[in-house]
């Protein structure tokens, strides 16, 4: 049975539908403003959604194309369980580190259990006792299946919530090799899901955050209702989220070096006071942070014509938090807050961005003592210990390495894919005997698709005049049929006829049978936005004539009943 | 796409399986055990599964049937969270006194927050937001969802477990008759899905229980595992759980009267202690049991040829929790444990099972004194306060109400129905202006399947010899392909030509492409059992021969490759 067909024609008057004309509170975005108005959601609690009937006749035909693109491509379907004991998150290591934390709950013999977030421990787990040996592998294992994340901004209707379904695949290989194939075969796989939506992604380089794992991509749809800022080269050859996005930095020509010597700066703690003070670049000056990385104090240094990317820093040193470290803990460690220098600091590690070493040096950094700064600093020969690496964010107008600019965008994140290589598999034992006999770790990817995300994402993606206009492909109903005078026999007639035929020819339909005001059915027509409405009305019957309306080429045609039935056998695939 | 063409045909190189010689832990029914060694679930905690793809497949088809009968009868899918406030439980006073109790978390915002473990509440409040009229009535939505129940004693694999997906429908009316509508066709609709699932089910009266409402049916698969116990009348006309079962109790012509008089009883507690002290018959003496109901202590007196049903009990006082009171508290209540009275007791209530007013009288009861009786008890002259109603359990030979004779069966609950009428609606503010302009609350019913049970009944009733013999409709595969010497040219190049062409007709098949012992590839046919296996060998070739096995009949004939095809074009259904 096809999607269309399982999931019925229906008369309204049948159905359970309401829309709105009121929006939302807190409506932030258009697709949380229409996923309300038109009757697809029913908020129960903050990023908790019931799906209502039409809703849910999106996500069932978003889903099924998930799973026709997935199966067809050989991945298999599992299902994994919500309800998971702590004891398996040790495991991973990701009991009491995972962002946001895990939801824990005590069972009735005081066990621990936590609400799955995502479900790499779970698969992993099944695999790991279901597998021996290199004959056993590859294969990509798949699942929708509903998790829980306590965001701690749920935010924009279904675009960021606490409870969703997601499609998430992992992948099982024997080497590098085999992980890289069912990465790419994934991205392919995710590129024809995405299409069948009519949703245009683009693929970026992105953080791997609470997953793990070497190499992530995310698919993420340009908007500007998105939360994720991306970077993309002019030339289109590199995107990249702005968490992980890289540049080339400028070099300037390197001044000869002078001794260090106190400038008096009262009063002046940030960089631009100082630069006003002093008239001089950004480019001459540093800027020095002091972060609390978990348990950790760390200092940051970086040339001040650029900004720290905090991921960047999180990564680096391993830490589950990253925060601006409080004046009581800068002062505890000798700083001077406002003031703060890297100079004969040997209490702390610094961190210091490769920018520094890019010229043109002698900088101006902190003097350490109030209203006091330094001239003439050179990490060579100024710091004893210290440790180099990019923490500068990419931003608009810098170059990209390929020397095109980057633009920045905002955009959804739609799909996200990781490499994890042996980051879970090692520590759950999920291994195999490989050719020769010997015991190997599995390597591993992991792939997510939000389904309801996607679906907003569509939504914000296709809206125009307060209509949704979703694709044919994930639209609740290809055709609204509309019955004006319905108390006409004949018109009540003829409509019953056509919602039959074209219902048979394995169209889905939605047919207004309802005894309302003609304004009313327009409306709630517009609002849901089918690709085709069919108008059956007394005048309509007169003159032998039937009303189309495409809104996709936003035109109207009359015909007879044979051209109708004509028409959408050849116009529309069911 | 149907749902073989949607699942597909799988070649076992590139699939992953694996069956187990071992039993599982705790095997308690051949269910459990089928479901283990054939790959089908692995468990990850107490009552807590994954499916492995082979049982997945069998849980979509079976997913796949209840939606294709619900939607073609008119029902409507929707989908209810799973993470709920508990204000919405409060609203329906059962945050408290749900069995069993509720798994609770406070989220971030110190919210508290409840995992669902069935969506009355959340459904209830979904329809109150959105339906204002009698004109939006009736209609009958339902999901299938995942549930959470911290079940105290999880058992038997897939039988009873504390996470489950259930297809929970709910019903919404105007009045009685259309709850009756409602309730009929959900009736037929389970009946359908039973039957498309090879299942033959009985409908039998049973306890609301947790969920509440008046009327209640389960249906019930007879089988010696199962947990239920179910009487039926000889005749067949009556059907109903232990819990609920009622039946006609015996009548003995009544004594005349005599004054109570004490009786020496040393050391005689329990009624088998006093009947063969006294030589007397069960019915002449009454049976007292104290109970601690919630927080009320409550009497409870039976003629002793009965027993007590704590159902019955537990429902008539509307409590949560029915317990033997401690011999504490009884002695608290100036009563003697072993020689309980309700004889001028005042301090509390007492319950007396009809069986007390059908004869002979002059009862034997307690003394209320260390070793002592009383003789001689009528209720209507002993007593001062009682309550009168049926607290007695139907067991096997008793009669039902029909005058036939009950039996006793065990049997698996797989459906259960309730009439709600407004309990929820009520309480929840789901109401709607009918004709005359008045609010009336919307009378709802509910039912609902648990997926996973009714998977693991349909191998309960359908297995025999080590193999779990799954009708077609949901198993997991249609045909076991078989491929012998599969390194020979001409045998691979057969099996696969065969694999295609039934793939196309729309069959899925499972292609045994393993290159290993014919040994290890019939063992895993036969615990897997699909409905046909074709053997595709050697020697099978030389003869121009395929064998095709087909497990209803247990017979294997030999085909060419086109009878092969024709076979199965007419044979079976795709």
């Amino acid at each position: 049975m096809s999607i269309n067909k399982l999931l019925g024609s229906k008369k309204l008057t049948s159905y359970f539908w309401k829309t709105y004309r009121e929006d939302p509170q807190n409506i932030e975005t258009e697709s949380h403003r229409l996923l309300h108005r038109t009757g697809f959601i029913s908020q129960l609690s903050t990023g908790i959604f019931s799906f209502l009937p039409m809703g849910w006749r999106s996500i069932e035909k978003i889903k099924n194309i998930i799973r026709e693109e997935m199966n067809s491509s050989g991945l298999i379907e599992i299902n994994l369980p919500v309800i998971q004991p702590s004891d398996l998150w040790k495991t991973s290591e990701r009991l009491d580190t995972f962002i946001p934390p895990l939801s824990k709950f005590q069972d009735r013999r005081d066990n621990q259990l936590i609400i799955a977030p995502t479900h790499e421990e779970a698969v992993t787990d099944m695999v790991a006792k279901n597998v021996n040996s290199y004959r056993d592998l590859p294969f990509t294992l798949y699942q929708i299946q509903t998790k829980y994340r306590e965001d701690p901004r749920p935010r924009a209707g279904l675009l960021r919530v606490r409870e969703f379904e997601m499609n998430d695949a992992y992948s099982f290989d024997v080497d590098e090799e085999g992980l890289d194939l069912s990465y790419k075969n994934m991205i392919k796989i995710y590129k024809n899901i995405f299409m069948r939506c009519s949703t245009e992604v683009i693929i970026v380089d992105a953080d791997s955050g609470a997953i793990g794992g070497k190499e992530s991509n995310e698919f993420v749809m340009l908007a500007d209702s998105g939360e994720d800022v991306i970077l993309i080269s002019k030339d289109k050859l590199y995107a990249a989220n702005v968490e992980k996005a890289i540049f080339k930095k400028e070099k300037f020509e390197k001044e000869n070096t002078i001794n260090l010597q106190y400038l008096d700066t009262p009063n002046k703690k940030t960089i631009d006071e100082l630069k006003d003070f002093l008239s001089i670049d950004n480019k001459k000056m540093l800027k020095t942070v002091i972060y609390k990385a978990d348990d950790e104090i760390v200092g940051c240094v970086i040339r001040s014509d650029y900004n720290f990317n905090e991921t960047k820093i999180r990564n680096y040193l391993n830490a589950t938090n990253l925060n601006l470290a409080s004046d009581k803990v800068i002062i505890s460690k000798d700083l001077v807050p406002g003031f703060i220098s890297p100079i004969n600091i040997e209490n702390i590690r610094f961190l210091y961005d490769d920018s520094v070493l890019l010229g043109p040096g002698n900088f101006i950094v902190g003097g350490n003592t109030k209203d006091k700064h330094y001239k003439g600093f050179n990490l060579d020969q100024d710091s004893i210990s210290y440790e180099i690496l990019d923490i500068a964010e990419a931003e608009e107008g810098h170059i990209s390495i390929n020397e095109s600019i980057l633009e920045s965008f905002r955009g959804i994140e739609v799909g996200h894919i990781f490499k994890l290589g042996d980051v879970y598999s090692k520590k759950m034992g999920a291994n195999f005997s490989n050719k020769e006999g010997k015991n190997q770790n599995i390597l591993m990817g992991c792939y997510g698709i939000g389904v309801g995300r996607l679906l907003a994402a569509c939504i914000e993606a296709n809206q125009k005049n307060n209509s949704m206009n979703l694709p044919l492909s994930i639209s609740p109903f290809s055709i609204y049929l509309v019955a004006l005078q319905i108390k006409d026999e004949k018109v009540k007639n003829l409509a019953e006829k056509i919602y039959k035929e074209l219902t048979d020819l394995g169209f889905d339909l939605l047919f207004d049978d309802r005894d309302i005001q003609t304004g009313v059915k327009f409306n709630d027509s517009d609002l849901l936005s089918l690709p085709v409405r069919r108008v059956i009305s007394k005048r309509n019957i007169q003159n032998d004539s039937i009303e189309v309306f495409e809104r996709d080429t936003d035109s109207t045609i009359s015909l007879t009943y044979d051209e109708t039935i004509t028409y959408f056998k050849t116009n529309l695939i069911p």
